[in-house]
């Protein structure tokens, strides 16, 4: 079916004026060629290995995840650049950071995340858990230590027994590990389902409009898929940015060399996992760079760099509608009240050496 | 009956050695007592003048009130500042705003502000809705332009949306004044009620302990309801910082002349409004310069520059001991998800000049 579509799209190219829309199969044929792609996001949470999705351990997380006291500064928390309410990006190029420093890369999406192969743009945390230890540390983020902030919770009752109650056979309940794995507990449920792409796949003809189906066709024929699939639509390997043609420095700027940091392998210059789009349409600015504010051009820039195509206006503007099908109902977060701190708690240390 | 618990306490204070406790009233004397000096907290909002609360109203003021694009930068909220997890509070000695200055005051409560005779700590904002308007343009806090702002709100349409739902017989919706009124709607649903003390002063004798209620006759014997009354336990008129004697410039800076600003009044040099003690136990540090990281020492201080008191041990632990019993229930708030940028939106400027 991949081959089939792709085969009448690419005889198809070879008629149509530069303006001319995508051609739009059957919804039977269109949905089994997208469901050899793609899967839609699960309607409830599921546990990553290694972790469970108890109240006690989510809640946990949760105050965790909006503890700006999880900061040297008193002022970051993961909700700062991974914000639930803006589509779990900081919609900053990149982000800000202790003493106002900017990090090197544009905040991923938290949403979604338990289902992509490996976390952050280079994939060196291989899941939610070693994530969640990066951040802290970073002096450009949060810049704390791991001791610090293990004196930190311990130091305040309400933590010590929520991480008692969210860890209840462990000897140390509170420990750099187990903070870890309540953010990853938390972020587990920060799933996105039911979008119109979604329902589409499920069978509901009337949940895409024929633009947007116009534009899920093309994303299929023009090869968009052969890095962006899955449940993520993306998130799943690595490949080169410019498999044909690197974009200019703006986009891709030459001090990022993007896995070959991680893997120190040749081939892996310039690569970065490649980005998951559920909910793309809420994350500008796109690319690792964050360079990009506008997803049509964000298209353009993947299809000349990516496939080496040059889209027609009308097939872009398609494929944007369709990435906006890829949002999903947002997470309804109560945000957590945090426990107060105890006397001996550690002051935050806003200075900058 | 003020007087005559006074009176009582006084000639007691006499006899009694320095770690006597405060005598302990029957529950009606000192309930009738409480009464002719505080009330509950009211277990509803209500509307501010010329203010309504409207769902409509109160969701775009949680929207705007969540949203960090109403910063010049995009990195703070009001949220940041008054955090709804944290006491209304951030846990800072004073913020830090743009570019990673610090603010010159700590960061009030917003939770019960409603009940405040003013806003800010020299009261030079009559209400919540003028308060609004402040840290949006202030340069060392959000460091955005009334301009802007505006430009950022009528660039989405989710917002223009809101705006015309919320206000909606206006010709335009979308303006400052607006903008600040729903802040100022959404922050008066931020209200504490069922805390310890306000169940106690409506019957519940068993509401607090033997200790909280020798420190409720102790912060009204010894004098501290001449500055800390009404449903906010403070927060209702303005009073010198050193009543009797000066605590020193750590505590109290010598540039910060408090009401004088505001005024130019000599009377009105170093007066500060008098804090709202509602949930002060969550609240830390204290003080207009956040200079006092411990309540305890925070009541040594007030008793001696304020009453000229030296108060026993006991009676220290007693009125901190009260002291907790304002903390009421932590409003629920779910975090907005806010309304996606548009491609013209003005884009956050991180960098500093």
């Amino acid at each position: 079916m991949k081959t089939s579509l792709l085969a009448i799209a690419a005889l198809g190219a070879l008629a149509q004026p530069v303006l001319a829309q995508t051609a739009l199969p059957p919804d039977a044929d269109l949905r089994a060629a997208a469901l050899e792609w793609f899967e839609p996001i699960p309607q409830t949470p599921q546990a990553p290995a290694n972790n469970v999705l108890t109240p006690e351990r989510v809640d946990l997380g949760a105050m965790l995840f909006f503890d700006p006291r999880m900061s040297l500064s008193g002022l970051f928390s993961c909700q700062t650049c991974h914000n639930v309410g803006l589509g779990g990006v900081d919609g900053l190029t990149t982000s800000i950071g202790h003493g106002w420093q900017q990090g090197p890369r544009n905040s991923p999406t938290m949403l979604n995340a338990i289902f992509n192969i490996a976390q952050f743009w280079d994939g060196r945390a291989p899941d939610l858990a070693e994530q969640a230890k990066g951040p802290v540390q970073a002096g450009v983020e949060m810049n704390n230590t791991p001791e610090n902030l293990i004196g930190t919770l311990n130091s305040m009752p309400g933590y010590v027994e929520a991480f008692e109650a969210a860890f209840p056979d462990e000897a140390t309940p509170v420990s750099f590990d187990n903070f870890a794995r309540a953010i990853e507990a938390f972020e587990a449920t920060l799933i996105t389902p039911d979008s119109a792409f979604d329902r589409y796949l499920k069978g509901d003809d009337a949940a895409m409009t024929e633009q947007e189906k116009r534009g899920l066709a093309a994303f299929m024929d023009t090869g968009c898929t052969a890095c962006h699939s899955g449940v993520n639509v993306g998130g799943q390997d690595y490949y080169p940015f410019g498999v044909v043609e690197r974009p200019g420095g703006s986009v891709l700027p030459e001090g990022d060399r993007g896995r070959f940091t991680v893997t120190q392998t040749a081939s892996d210059d310039y690569v970065f996992r490649a980005a998951p789009l559920r909910n793309v349409a809420l994350t500008a600015p796109y690319f690792h760079s964050g360079a990009v504010w506008d997803l049509r051009e964000a298209v353009q820039i993947m299809s000349s760099s990516q496939l080496g195509t040059e889209l027609a206006e009308a097939q872009t503007d398609e494929i944007v509608a369709f990435l906006g099908t890829l949002t999903g109902k947002q997470p309804q977060v109560v945000h957590p009240i945090l426990p107060v701190r105890a006397s001996d708690s550690p002051l935050p240390q806003p200075m900058v050496q």
